[in-house]
């Protein structure tokens, strides 16, 4: 069997981790490549991963016969113009959330990988999370009953500098972390949010404010069948990183989410603690491996993708809706997918 | 030392319990007796708390000169008059949550009590709870920063019947329950909520929507320095009672709440199990002592209640605040407090 | 119905504790009286619970006529004397452990028992705990299988000062803290220890050594049936008071033990660390009451105890022979009841 | 730079983790080759993990120029004759545990080594886990004051067939599962096992005892400087793999142990409960990789390994003072390593 010969676009953080896991984890693929704007960091990237390629431009790798898949792991801003350099090569591809930064750029994207014919994957890691993962079938099993409360938390560790959010690349926190929160909602609810109320502020990261950008926000939802829910989402939590969801149903109640980074407890002077973690990257190690693994199954095996563009295109209009309910202080309605959206792979 | 001889008025499940921790658990109380407006309850709850004297009516209990103190534990909706009775007899007051169903009926209750210059204290138990009191603490002695999101969720275990609902003696759910949380927020924050937004439902007890009536909510806070907060609802929980509050700091995070009934863990067929707390008598079981010992001292010795009418009335008005909400479906304002409402016990 | 008289001799920490549960929480007693070798002690208990009748001697108070039960909480060595002089007079008998220092004591007090034919009860508290409570049903409902490994630990949270070792009182670590789980053992397996073997040691209090004391011993047990165990003590733990059972079935496994004194958690500077309880009296508050009601029922409607003499003779014995295999380095059988031991109430 | 050739002898479980983890995520090793006396076994991993040569003999993969290194994952009793060849071929040796069955065989090993002046690591893997490598920074910082009291439980989720234990490849229990622990003891501890005491047991597994072994045993420990413990090894816990050690010192405890399969908890019928961690690859994932890596940078850096053939040799002394003591009824004493044992690479 041959491998799946796999680019990657942009290897800051994220899409290194993207990149290690295909040269390493996913038998099936073949990480042939890497581009990234800044070529010396495609090329340390190239060195240590032990491939040939690299590129300062996402046309170049592209345009490489030995490449039929991408990863997008650009700043948000890039997606789309991403996402269209791949299609129109016929590159099957896998983006990083959120799918754009408008609902404008988003539509125009999946109309370019309609038109295409490949495959798209939206990376919503945590679908693939052990824990979310045994949550979803779990509920599936009826051992809830019908979910009619959705509750997440969100806290990253530490903000990133000033100099990410002036750049205007990442959007809002919504755009950027709840993103995965209202794709939880979608998919654990197997229902869709129509509208959306915020609450959001910038008292921890006061500079966020002229930027008209927060570092909190609480986000009450509604959901068609008529449940109800709640998102929570910080950018610097200090103590760690914690992602928590919660599913409560007429029968009982899932948690998903912890705090410990290793499975030792100190106790002295009348306390007990333990570390937490710290990142994401170590948090939802596994999922990324899953999720790249069936990414490449997914191509190879020519089926549609678990998390699809539409996936993106969804979550993105909860963010704009949540996003809008802060600026206009009232409750804003999530925009229904335009009908030619569904789907984009065919 | 004489004893500070106190009255009961209502001994339902919750009289009930104030009756027992004041005969028992307060050294410096005496039970003096009660009264329902069902005499056969009186009559048992004296008998087995071992007082002489029992009654159909609040009046009667007041009347008597060895009663300095009154405990109120009736429905809801009559604690204005139970209050403004036991006010005119010059008694001092504790008065259950929440201290009225509406504005002007708590406007009045809170007149009457000042204008007979007696104490009122509001139950609000979860501020004597143990950990509810270190996580006081631990916020006034800056360990998480300064608290910037708020996070409160109250399940109970199981709804009441129907007719609990249809009687119209206990309000909402936001006026039942919610209003600890309210009450927390206010507490915890050291700040005033001045704006909600609600979204409820009544899909677990569909039978709660024809009155009018919700069995879940979700409610977005808004408090006027800055912070924000979301509190989270249900009165059909199945699995256990659970309360569970949080505040975020700009240094750190306190979490408060725990569901372990006792503190057995069962381990087999690959899972591990313990039960839950299933009733909030338990769980609040040393909170209710003591409050109750601090009301009896704060009479005893002249102090001003810790849990004021006032207190009382702002939890209220963001209560009706909730409500209207959820009626309006849009953002409502908190109703400020009257001006003259301020020092009820001078 | 008219409550049992009952009398509390020695009321220090432990006796003063059973005294306010009888006074306040045990419905079918009335404390009568106190008695105390610290005269002032005794009159300042009665003083504080409001019994008018105090003593320096445990003779005085078995000598009156509406003393029908006594509760013994003396220093262990004092638990003998106290049982003959309670049985003498005719009058039903709580012992709190151990059943005394030797098994020539503790034999020559069941004998009195015996002869009085009144009913004794041995203070072990731990059975009614609702934690250990449940997981005997849980063991008997066959949730784990059969059990066949035995584990415990209990760490007090500081040592008592020198005085109370070299008074000679409380015997050795095995007499004082794991005659408890030496309980826990012949009761939650349902088995005898017949063999024991301990290696002990006075690292955290070197002062110890030159008693013939240690802090800290670890003894392996051997059962009857053929189960095998081991159980840990500490008296210096620092960190808190920390009792930890665990019982392994060819099933499944069953814990019993927690450290959270209040649910509160506090997350910050990449921890998140809770407190811990620091006192059995904490621990074990419901069990202490649920066990003196126990008492209570017990000789009002005429039944057996649950605890028995032979009980505490039991566990002593296994005491002995875990301090005897420490002494003399090698494994050490368990005395055999005496056949006339058996049912010491008739 | 070059990458240092390993080969893996015995590809079954184990062999094949550590094959894999060669292959994939060790950068600075190339897996050359496997071998297994099962030819199939040895095809079938070199042609998933994409290496050319395979070999149903351990000497023709030694005998390779590329191999520098072999990772020995055989059956235990093949372990002291395959280090053999391997030392004799000139290779450094990773080897698994136990070092081997009985101390001739280890010091025969072990000389082997010492004459070929190769590397020899140990496969305790427990040592590179991040919780229990926490754990000994903290030990080493003071943290809990002087470690007085090693405490250790190792339970397997599901006993193998009966087979394993008739071919008599693996020793008894203490020589399987419970030597991770005297590893364990002697290097969080930084102190000797003297003497050690030992109750084992065949309840859940009765068809064990015909053959001389045992599913469970607990045993008493004693060390050099005084202080003493206890471990408790099962293998047949049935609800999940579990390991747990706690060490209390004079000031602290640490603990290091969860069985948190995934962060899910399910809370309905009155219960919480979440799954179980069922096996070790599971467990120590991270483990296998860090020992990995740690043992190629050992090479070709030309370190001396943290974990020695002699700490192999030593757990083993335990281990058979265990048994021995098992077999004798009485305390037994750890035999000292032999003089010449000391430094094997120089």
């Amino acid at each position: 069997m041959s491998k799946l010969g796999v680019g990657v676009i942009g290897v800051g953080e994220m899409g290194k981790r993207h990149a290690e896991n295909l040269a390493r984890l996913v038998p099936k693929a073949r990480l042939v490549g890497v581009a990234d704007t800044n070529l010396e960091r495609a090329r340390s990237a190239a060195q240590e991963l032990e491939v040939e390629h690299y590129y300062n431009n996402a046309e170049a790798l592209v345009a490489r016969l030995d490449v039929q898949a991408v990863v997008i792991a650009t700043p948000a801003k890039f997606h789309p113009p991403a996402i269209q350099v791949a299609a129109l090569a016929g590159k099957h591809i896998f983006c990083e959330k959120p799918l754009a930064l408008t609902l404008e750029e988003a539509d125009a994207a999946l109309e370019a990988v309609r038109h295409a014919g490949v495959s798209l994957q939206l990376g919503f890691m945590r679908r693939y999370d052990p824990a979310y993962a045994q949550a979803k079938k779990s509920i599936a099993a009826g051992e809830i009953g019908e979910p009619i409360i959705f509750k997440s938390i969100g806290r990253d560790t530490e903000a990133p500098p000033l100099a990410y959010f002036e750049s205007g690349w990442n959007g809002t926190l919504f755009h950027d972390n709840t993103v995965h929160d209202f794709d939880l909602a979608r998919w654990l609810m197997g229902d869709e949010v129509i509208e959306v109320h915020t609450y959001a502020a910038a008292r921890a990261l006061p500079q966020l404010a002229p930027l008209g950008l927060f570092d909190s926000g609480v986000v009450n939802l509604r959901f068609t069948h008529g449940s109800i829910g709640n998102i929570e989402s910080f950018l610097d939590a200090r103590y760690g990183y914690d992602v928590r969801t919660e599913i409560v149903g007429t029968k009982g109640t899932i948690q998903v989410g912890s705090l410990g980074d290793t499975p030792v407890q100190v106790l002295a002077h009348s306390e007990c603690w333990r570390h937490t973690v710290n990142h994401f990257l170590v948090r939802f190690a596994d999922a990324y491996v899953l999720e790249m693994r069936d990414f490449v199954d997914t191509i190879t095996s020519d089926r549609l993708p678990q998390v699809t563009g539409l996936d993106g295109r969804q979550a993105l209009a909860v963010v704009l809706a949540a996003e809008r309910s802060f600026r206009e202080s009232r409750p804003v309605q999530v925009a229904a997918p335009a009908l030619r959206a569904a789907p984009e792979h065919t």
